[in-house]
């Protein structure tokens, strides 16, 4: 099984090499930007995927991808022709494998498959003269998206016997196989996530998805001391009720298989839990874990370390010489892909803990949620 | 003219009631929501505006909206009819006045006029089988948006006379005129900003863009004080490369009417920069400021504190008890929408004063575009 994304301009290429069943997956790139791509599949260790030029038109570029499968124009060697081929747009990032997998025994099935959603808009044909000709019933009328899927056979006879006219102004594969090969497509319902980026405001909206989708999981690492014993039981208890957390009491190890199990599931947030004023050294293994799991940091990584102060000494204080070094280490450690703060929980009188630990959690969950590259280095003070 | 949103679930009243050469402002809302809706005209003083209760459909709802001006349903007096009335989803918050005043026009000229958006998918029809019927040429089809405009007199003729199958079923206000009144309404084309809120990406994006549009200015605000005379230039400097920027040297004063203007104009950014460690006074100037100036503070005002160090004494410390002052002070100024923040610029070589401005200009713009309300009170370090 095969796929490839359509589109000249590539946004986001996360989802389809992970998914264990497409044998290869062929992006289709305008010539510049040909070597920016081959540079993101490298960098992120992208298995399977094979670039080819893109044309002057979305079919022609869908053509040249197929050509892969059957013909020398692209490659020196053939790839093998697979029995269903999925067709996808890079502007759609969010694709989940669910339907991926249901438009590919749809096309099994029927020849051919596609994505459709509700349409959100009336859909108006005007006159030639700008005012309304008549309206379609919303009811019956659906926006086709993607992924679609075919019979590598089918869709390549298609491709082979459409005009120019169709290459060049045409844009719907399922029209072309329908016109081409009598085939009619098996229509699939489809999320809301698989709508096409667009606009600006689909950026704005793709960045705040992959912000969400990285805050669904923390995990608090308390070092083992009686200090941070009450601490490390009421912060995670105070971010149980906004996001998933693994706690974990004991000191850092490099051979911490419980934590290393979190890391390579896709944790996205640590927390630091220590007394000490300036606890480099404790995030700096963290940091070394991280890069050696061999996880590609393709999103940043949210490192908090916490530092407890329960000290009765009014004139406390922090040093300009701290501040300076964290902000020299998280300068580093950001060039990885890790951003690291620091935050400070003050708390003199106890009977104001719960207080304090709850602003804690509100500042870390700030700061999770919003993974800025800027505030790298503050120390904040709960 | 009048105006009113056909829909019950209304996010943002922000545009039509500002609009001078609008007289009504019907707002239709569904009756669990009239309380809510009313206290949301009261707290930011919208005038004309009349709340309307909605009905079970679309069509309903507006039929109940145009009702004010020609019977006695829905108030005990009837508002003035209107020459041309505007249709709007309140779902489309970011409608500029210009299409607005382009739909009227052609309203007046065609008895109906809405705006269209190019098709961002094809339109597919599909069969009983659930497979695909035929596919929609996308150039010849156009989405029909808001706003919409019309003669009263012609939308009312056709809500009167329409069946209960248009009112339970129907969604488009085009088609009726249409159908009922023979009227072929002029299309106009809209901007990409009126696209219909549905989703929960796009309340992300509308998030976005309202941050986005209050982060076009700042106004800085320097103390005429000789050692705070480089930073006061080179601050403005450095922000301008990213943002508008008002620079204001002198000693904040009640009567500053240059300021005063800065604040009418709508300006949403405010950094005040003081050799004094703890300027809560100065700040609090400014936010009685802000309070008297009678502008509805309807989106969060970012107010930054800017603490210059330029001693050479190497064991300077931020005191825990000038951080506790700030938060204090932050939370409360939070309850009138205006988020403090302080920014402590530290520099003891005067050779790495830029970078140091620089990398201040960097925080302050982070902090102006996150507008995080979690982090108010913090004292960030340049």
């Amino acid at each position: 099984m095969n796929e490839f994304t359509g589109v000249q301009h590539c946004i986001i290429l996360h989802c389809c090499p992970w998914i264990s069943w497409i044998s290869d997956v062929i992006v289709v790139v305008s010539p510049e930007n040909t070597e920016t791509m081959k540079t993101i599949i490298e960098k992120y260790g992208h298995k399977k995927v094979t670039v080819v030029k893109g044309g002057i038109t979305r079919h022609r570029s869908i053509f040249n991808g197929l050509k892969v499968f059957a013909e020398n124009e692209f490659s020196s060697h053939l790839l093998q022709k697979p029995e269903v081929v999925i067709i996808h747009d890079a502007v759609r990032p969010f694709v989940e494998e669910d339907i991926v997998a249901k438009v590919v025994m749809a096309a099994k099935e029927h020849g051919a498959a596609g994505a459709i959603r509700p349409l959100v808009s009336t859909v108006i044909a005007s006159a030639a003269d700008g005012c309304l000709d008549h309206s379609l019933e919303r009811a019956r009328y659906r926006a086709s998206e993607m992924p679609q899927a075919f019979l590598f056979d089918t869709i390549y006879e298609a491709y082979q016997q459409c005009t120019d006219y169709d290459l060049d102004y045409g844009t719907e594969c399922l029209h072309l196989v329908l016109k081409y090969c009598k085939t009619n497509a098996k229509l699939v319902e489809g999320t809301a996530d698989l709508w096409k980026v667009t606009y600006k405001r689909d950026l704005y909206a793709a960045d705040s998805i992959i912000k969400d989708n990285l805050s669904q999981q923390v995990c608090v690492i308390t070092n083992v001391k009686e200090t941070l014993a009450q601490v490390g039981f009421l912060l995670p208890e105070s971010l149980k009720s906004q996001i998933k957390v693994e706690a974990i009491s004991q000191s850092l190890s490099k051979n911490d298989s419980h934590l290393q199990n979190i890391i390579s599931g896709q944790c996205y947030n640590f927390v630091c839990v220590n007394d000490k004023r300036c606890a480099i050294q404790e995030i700096q293994e963290l940091v070394d874990m991280l890069e050696k799991s061999n996880i590609p940091l393709l999103y940043p990584v949210v490192l908090i370390s916490v530092h407890l102060d329960i000290s009765e000494n009014n004139s406390f204080s922090i040093g300009m010489e701290d501040l300076t070094m964290i902000k020299k280490f998280a300068r580093e450690t950001k060039k990885k892909n890790i951003l690291v703060y620091g935050l400070l929980i003050q708390c003199k009188d106890p009977l104001l803990l719960q207080e304090t630990v709850n602003s804690a959690a509100a500042l870390i969950m700030a700061l999770i949620k919003d993974r800025n590259p800027e505030l790298i280095g503050q120390l904040l003070v709960a």
